[in-house]
């Protein structure tokens, strides 16, 4: 596994395509380079020039006749495939192509893009870009980009899809204080991308948060595996683009209607420990708070304020982004009783008054911080006459080195007479805002991502065993399915499938008369249930096609009529099987447990509320198949959802058996990994009972899959 | 209806505790007005000078021998009753007491503070305060505060509850370029609260938007009636906080579990237009775009930008908030293909990409602001080589001035490098962001005060007529259920109040007897239900005291006695009235209405899903009482709802009578608003079907209204 470290500090680089037209990007790289302080030794490359900033200039690398660990690549798109050749004929490492006019100008491009990739394959040089900005390394340093500025020395590394988004992160990061380990700019990812660079930053020493800014990811199922290994050691925060127009893909199933690709990135990135930022201020809000304050080792907030309004607005937010308010000590709240003036409000929130000077907001402060039941501090300001924001601002971070277990936050609320203040606190790392609420969201940041360190890793859990699996049964199963040139399973051989994955399924059998539907029911022993049989007829109960509780056989008589009626009423086309018996089942709480495979991520596996009304109530958890390999996980998927409340016993039921369910889902989960040919699935309802749980009505999409593929 | 101009705009002030000494409140408070530029008459009243600030002094208002509109008390406490007589007798009609020591330290404050109520009513004077900060109008001019510094003049009303945060957000406004009108601090509200100062706002010719921070809003009627009325002047957005942690009351009935003064609170502000803002940030990205660009007719956004990524980050935004991305005209498309580059992305967001200088950004607004299909329009831009920030800025201003039916914002994405470009903007009436996210949330709320306002009045509408309501029979059940020292109407009581009110309900008769039961049933009709009648039990199904298909006499028989044994097992002690035999009504869909009335906006109606679920579905919509009174209200308040598609008729059923229902909810209202008695109540299920909607299971709290309070 390579830190890429040959790319993000090279013992030498060559700038193929160097300019002394400052207009040029080829100036830029090479002025940034030189500027940046980097140590090594830098060619550059250009066969119209002798120098150029100082330096010898070659006609080509292979003219250095020395290794080259890194080549920037600033010439036009045509020429690239040239040069890179050379890059890889030369020894080469590391290419960044800065280039444009690749993938993103179409078909053409594309061909250059892929000749590229065959080069680096070739050579087996990695390759950040093409059509990227170039990436900054503020502790090698190197400024191997075309972007105006370096950034502040810090310990945040930014992976940006979007190479503007970059260059403005990079300007406004100067007005904001903050530092940063890494820029990197992905461009089209060709070769690199951000899975690569986020595990990179992972192991680097600089590093301590990894930003990432993505529109897409591409190897969805290697993403969660190195993000979950990387995850372990730093956190990482990822804005995610475009998913919202995707919507939800167009799918005959309830579980493809509910799922979406928004929901497999969600499952993905809970999975591999990853947080998601819900905007552009959230992620560098977070940022802040990750990278200068430690992981408060619980969520139970301690409020110090000069001010009741934003205090109240504080405990708001504490309250609705799901973080507690502390409650302190019998002897914190003597100790501020004795000292505080009579009207100070000695509970949490610690209202010192608007009259408090720097001693009071220490004395208070501190008080605080050593309370055994405080994790974390918000400390509130508004100027009034005898507020000391400067002096209090050196309190504050005197006592955060001082109990540096415990991070703590500081709103500074209001304009220019705080801003020396608000200047030392985010010089010395205390993350400093205008308004209560962002600071609450990123304290809950890195509660959560405390609570994922937390947890065993998925990667060391035993994943659970399961027996009584039947893979030839399926095989056999599906085959007959694809020889029978259908892409949906009829209603038995759902059953079938379940039954071989030790799924209890409801027995079902096909009839094609009357007389043999009363005979099955007699054999099942009544009542009985009758469904109707079609591979076009995907939501049986609206065309009239099922009928239950059936007591008789005079009643399975009449209901195989009246079934046969209604269904060539809504539907005169569709091809009719027969009609299923199936028994009828005992009692318990209804559920859907399903799967659609998602391009990026594969399987996702849905739990919820079942029965007709899923799609109308959404009370649904995802998981993504893979991680759906032990009990407590399962356990967790099932307790998001309010069915879960169901399943508990709801007003005086009797619980339903949640081990059964549980296993329902791992058997599930387990069999849509095995199958790739299973493209979607409902099992809608899954009956839990206080006993055991019964899979009622299962559909089962398949596809054949090319093995060779 | 005052509007309060001897307060904002007095001719003669006195400064009752004006001082020499400039720790003194009273000394900041007179120079403040000094300072502010206020060309009225200032009376400096202190007894032991002659003279402040070159005015001459007086020992009392008493001594001035002239009309004083307006005296700012900053005297202690204990002397403030004393000086506010005076002022009365002095003829004075505005009071502003600075002075803190009131109700908020406890019992005497209290005492002291409606002294000073008493005397304001006795004089017929208005008060702000006491402890406040005072009041500063940029337009009149005047400064009557003790604040340091005195806002830009602008056009935006902040009031404000925490004296603390409207000093922040003072010292804020300078380093954001905002401009207000008036900076109202409240304090104890002991006289005039945010209501009188809306209302007085909204009348102000200089204020176009009114910005508030609540803590608690005393008299909801009168707030939502006055907001009513200002909201179809001006927009009033609303910070109310301290809601969270109230949570939803204690409360015997679904509806008050559900409903809890935060659901009162939204339910108001939606009655009467008032925008509530999610967070501090919010109130002011409101505030700006309000107060500069006109209202969008509608939700079309249209986005130019010089890069890719931010750009999918606001499209992403117009998704999450409920807007719309533009499409445009042919021409439009056709004229942006023509005059951008081959790269360019000419469809919506419109791309110049990374080398546009502002002649590309001029070309391509104005020619989205000439299309029909645009209501309003962001430029996102990104600092790059060849960008320019501050030409493009003026351009932006231009096409705004231009084209002033349709607003702009702009998200310039930077730092330093934006800052000329932001200060021109922001100097000249355009909303500037640095990330997309808050100008579309902004942008979110103009477009809902829009919708709000195209709306007719409430007022204006007249109210649906209900027939057939009958107040004495209710009024009679009630006394019978005083009489009977009850506070829960039993079963068959409940039912008569539902006919009196014309709302359809199963009928409901008491058994006290197998026999008797079996009687009724007979009578009744076979299928019919049983429930037991108790006045302990709320929740009847939770104890097995409900048999409901009950086909014959014997069916009958043997659930009466097993519903006595179930609620004698579960609730030995529970005084039991008898069974209730009530017939089967219709199939249709399960519904709730119903009401918990709230301690500052009074009743609160419910409607949402019904069934056991509900509480934990909570899929409800809430409106007070007051503002159902049309059926287009009506019909929206279900329209929210889960339960709405299931009513048009989900998955092949048949529409359910809508209608029907709608009158159900109206009469509820008409009931729970002729009668203070009721407290809570709930209808659960109402089963509205095919035809006609029916009352199932009717509860109803009731307490005895003391007329003469």
């Amino acid at each position: 596994m390579s830190s890429l470290d040959f790319i993000f500090n090279p013992g030498q680089i060559a700038v193929i395509g160097a300019s002394r037209s400052p207009q040029k990007i080829g100036y830029a790289v090479l002025d940034n380079i030189i500027n940046s302080g980097f140590a090594g030794s830098i060619f550059p490359i250009n066969p119209r020039e002798e120098e150029i900033a100082g330096l010898k200039t070659y006609c080509s690398i292979l003219d250095v006749k020395a290794p080259v660990d890194l080549a920037v690549i600033c010439v036009p798109a045509k020429h690239a495939t040239v040069v890179a050749e050379e890059c890889g004929r030369a020894g080469g490492k590391g290419l960044i192509v800065i280039s444009a006019g690749f993938k993103e100008t179409g078909k053409e491009g594309l061909k250059l893009e892929r000749e590229l990739i065959s080069i680096c394959n070739r050579y087996g040089m990695r390759m950040l870009g093409p059509n990227c900005v170039g990436l900054m390394d503020t502790h090698s340093p190197l400024n191997a980009s075309f972007a105006e500025g370096f950034p502040n020395r810090g310990n945040i590394s930014f992976i940006s899809q979007s190479g503007a988004m970059l260059v403005s992160i990079l300007d406004w990061s100067f007005e904001m204080g903050m530092g940063f380990s890494r820029f990197i700019s992905t461009g089209n990812k060709a070769d690199l991308s951000e899975i690569d660079l986020i595990q990179s930053c992972a192991d680097d020493p600089q590093t301590s948060v990894i930003l990432c800014y993505a529109e897409d990811i591409t190897d969805g199922e290697r993403f969660v595996e190195v993000c979950s290994e990387a995850s372990k050691k730093k956190p990482i925060i990822i804005l995610k683009s475009g998913t919202s127009s995707a919507g939800a893909q167009a799918a005959s199933s309830h579980t493809g209607a509910l799922a979406g690709s928004n929901r497999a990135y969600d499952a993905a990135f809970r999975q591999s420990g990853v947080l998601r930022a819900e905007s552009m201020n959230d992620l560098f809000d977070m940022a802040r708070a990750f990278s200068t304050q430690p992981l408060p080792e619980n969520s139970r907030t301690a409020i110090v304020t000069n001010a009741g309004g934003p205090a109240i607005v504080a405990t708001d937010a504490v309250e609705k982004y799901g973080l507690k308010m502390a409650r302190f000590t019998r002897e914190t709240i003597d100790r501020l009783r004795e000292n505080l003036p009579g009207e100070a409000n000695i509970y949490n929130p610690v209202d010192i008054l608007g009259d408090a000077g720097d001693d009071r907001y220490r004395f208070a402060l501190e008080t605080v911080l050593e309370d055994e039941n405080v994790d974390n501090t918000l400390v509130l300001l508004c100027p009034a006459a005898v507020t000391e924001p400067e002096k209090t601002a050196r309190t504050i971070v005197e006592l955060n080195k001082k109990h540096n277990q415990k991070p703590v936050m500081a709103v500074y609320m209001g304009g220019k007479s705080l801003t020396a203040g608000r200047s030392h606190l985010t010089a010395n790392s205390i993350p400093t805002f205008t308004f209560p609420e962002p600071s609450v969201n990123s304290l809950r940041g890195m509660v959560h991502y405390n609570e994922y360190l937390k947890e065993p890793a998925l990667s060391e859990s035993e994943p659970v065993k399961l027996d009584g699996i039947d893979q030839n049964a399926v095989r056999k199963t599906l085959d007959a399915v694809f020889a029978d040139r259908r892409v949906v399973l009829l209603g038995h051989e759902a059953s079938d499938v379940m039954s071989a994955y030790g799924i209890q399924v409801s027995k079902t059998y096909l009839a094609t008369s009357e007389e043999e539907a009363a005979k099955i029911g007699a054999e099942l022993g009544f009542p009985v249930a009758l469904k109707i049989s079609s591979p076009r007829i995907a939501h049986k109960t609206d065309v009239g096609g099922v009928a239950i509780g059936l007591h008789s056989d005079k009643e399975v008589r009449r209901a195989y009529g009246k079934i046969m009626e209604n269904v060539h009423y809504y539907l005169p086309d569709a091809p009719i099987y027969g009609i299923e018996v199936q028994d009828m089942v005992d009692e318990g709480v209804e559920v859907i447990v399903g799967m659609s495979r998602d391009v990026q991520f594969g399987p996702l596996v849905v739990f919820g509320l079942g029965g007709i009304y899923v799609n109308l109530l959404e009370d649904v958890s995802f998981r993504l198949a893979s991680g759906i390999t032990t009990r407590e996980e399962v356990k967790k998927m099932i307790a998001e959802t309010k069915a879960f409340t169901l399943l508990k016993g709801y007003r005086g039921k009797k619980p339903a058996d949640i081990e059964a369910l549980s296993d329902t889902i791992l058997r599930t989960a387990r069999l849509v990994s095995d199958f790739r040919e299973i493209t979607e699935m409902d099992i809608n309802p899954v009956r839990v009972h206080y006993q055991g749980a019964t899979a009622l009505d299962v559909k089962i999409t398949v596809e054949e899959v090319n093995e060779k593929e």
